[in-house]
């Protein structure tokens, strides 16, 4: 490990701590909300993980605004993991995916029944717009809140995240071409990554142009993601990523080293990263670096 | 039929219509959302109904600051059916009350599968967040945008009617006492037109005062509408109310005629209905009689 990675390593370690700590709050306590529903939503929302959507809406802030814009972006990194736990927990009913483990825990349904699992997923998905909202409060501009708002709903909703899902499930039986497959990942996974990338911009008040490129790191990188996610499934090494590999395999998923081969996959990774690091390049940053070793870090991970 | 509810049964319909004309384009034409997925959320979306909660929208705002504000508060009137929408939509699902109609229809997940139903309500959830927030284009200050979208996530949220949803569910088999009964009619069905009647307020930028009287006629006017269903459940014609009666005998359900009996739910309502009249009385609107007209209606519709 270099120099450069184990700051990193350090740096992801404390901006997980941030997160998982306001992630605790984030059902306020002196709300009446029905205790299972509380324990069904914590379950899932304090289950750990990468946390990569809300540190990239740290990280994000941070690269515009520096450290006082990374803290008024909090409550919008509370947003995002609300929305990517919501969307697990709805991926994993029996009516979609039907999956009864999750980082090595029963899934919500299976701890909860379907139904308290069903409402956490609508509580978490309405409540992270509260969270958003909230940011106002930390001193981000009503305007960027609404925005990001609106920006949340598009990118999370029925031409975004949910679309993507939607096809996903609707192209189960017949994904043949790489647009599809590529369509699918775009909504269901990088969609909120983008959306991760512009929410920090927001809370730094970010230029037009700064956006836009902050959110096409963000599209790159979440496709990066997902297709090393494929890889590090066919050929990953069990003990580090927590999970039986080859699953994709035994379900018959269509993934990128499905269709392009393992090479091929590795490649597009490395460039899609590259092309990450490049939409940054000439966005006039305050500090771009921290977001450039963050794609390096996604390309180069074996969990 | 009296003059009066000649005129209040004539303004009813133009505002349904103004309101059925804009939830036939609540999701964008120009969005690119999987058509069935498009398909599914039109179902339910554009099934009619009284369309109660988005009228309360508007007439609330039209209570404060007339036609204007009226056609300023237009997309929150969107955002609250499509909330409204998506929960029937969830609470119909098998794993919830496995309900296989509504409003005479095969209920969504009869048509569109369980997992395209599930996908459908968190997406007109997710979009009525876009379109609460779309407000501040029709003129409504961004921060009056933003408390609306703090109220809709917490009424309609888990303390308000998912956690409302949720202790139904959990008290299906043993809900004895009133205190229980009312709690959950509070949160399923009250908070959502309480939140309706101060989002029309907010269009109209209503002062605190004002935002108070309108929130706690509608929580009133709320409570006496879920009254009257259960009331019409049990005495009601079945051919003006277009579903069978006495369904909540068949399911055992605990109501308010089967806790109080008919005479003292009917005079419940009543009550309400007085006490949701006089929040308004006392909050120096500039035009509450139509308002208090629609409260009049509810406690003696038969539908």
């Amino acid at each position: 490990m270099t120099t450069s990675s184990l700051d990193l390593q350090a740096y992801l370690k404390r901006q997980k701590d941030i997160v998982e700590k306001a992630l605790a709050d984030a059902l306020p306590s002196d709300w009446r909300i029905p205790q299972p529903l509380r324990e069904a939503a914590d379950y899932s929302l304090l289950a750990g993980g990468k946390r990569l959507r809300p540190i990239f809406v740290l990280a994000a802030a941070d690269s515009v605004g520096g450290e006082a814009a990374s803290a008024r972006a909090l409550s919008f990194a509370v947003a995002v993991e609300m929305i990517h736990t919501y969307s697990l927990i709805h991926d994993d009913l029996p009516a979609m995916d039907n999956d009864d483990f999750r980082r090595g825990r029963p899934t919500n349904h299976k701890v909860y029944g379907e139904a308290m699992a069903i409402l956490a997923g609508d509580g978490l998905l309405t409540h992270a717009f509260h969270k958003a909202a909230e940011a106002a409060e930390l001193g981000v501009p009503a305007e960027r809140a609404l925005a990001v708002v609106r920006e949340l709903s598009r990118f999370a909703g029925v031409s975004g995240m949910v679309g993507g899902q939607a096809d996903d499930m609707l192209g189960e039986q017949g994904i043949t071409s790489l647009e599809q497959l590529e369509n699918i990942h775009l909504h269901k996974t990088a969609d909120l990554i983008a959306f991760s990338l512009r929410a920090g911009g927001h809370a730094a008040e970010a230029s037009e142009r700064q956006l836009e490129a902050l959110g096409l790191f963000g599209r790159n990188v979440g496709l990066a993601f997902q297709i090393q996610d494929d890889i590090l499934d066919l050929i990953g090494d069990e003990t580090k990523l927590g999970k039986p590999v080859k699953s994709d395999e035994r379900q018959e998923k269509v993934t990128y080293p499905y269709l392009l081969g393992l090479d091929e996959s590795r490649s597009r990774v490395a460039r899609l990263t590259g092309e990450a690091k490049d939409a940054l390049a000439g966005a006039k940053l305050a500090d771009p670096n921290r977001l450039m070793e963050i794609a390096d870090y996604i390309m180069a991970r074996d969990h």
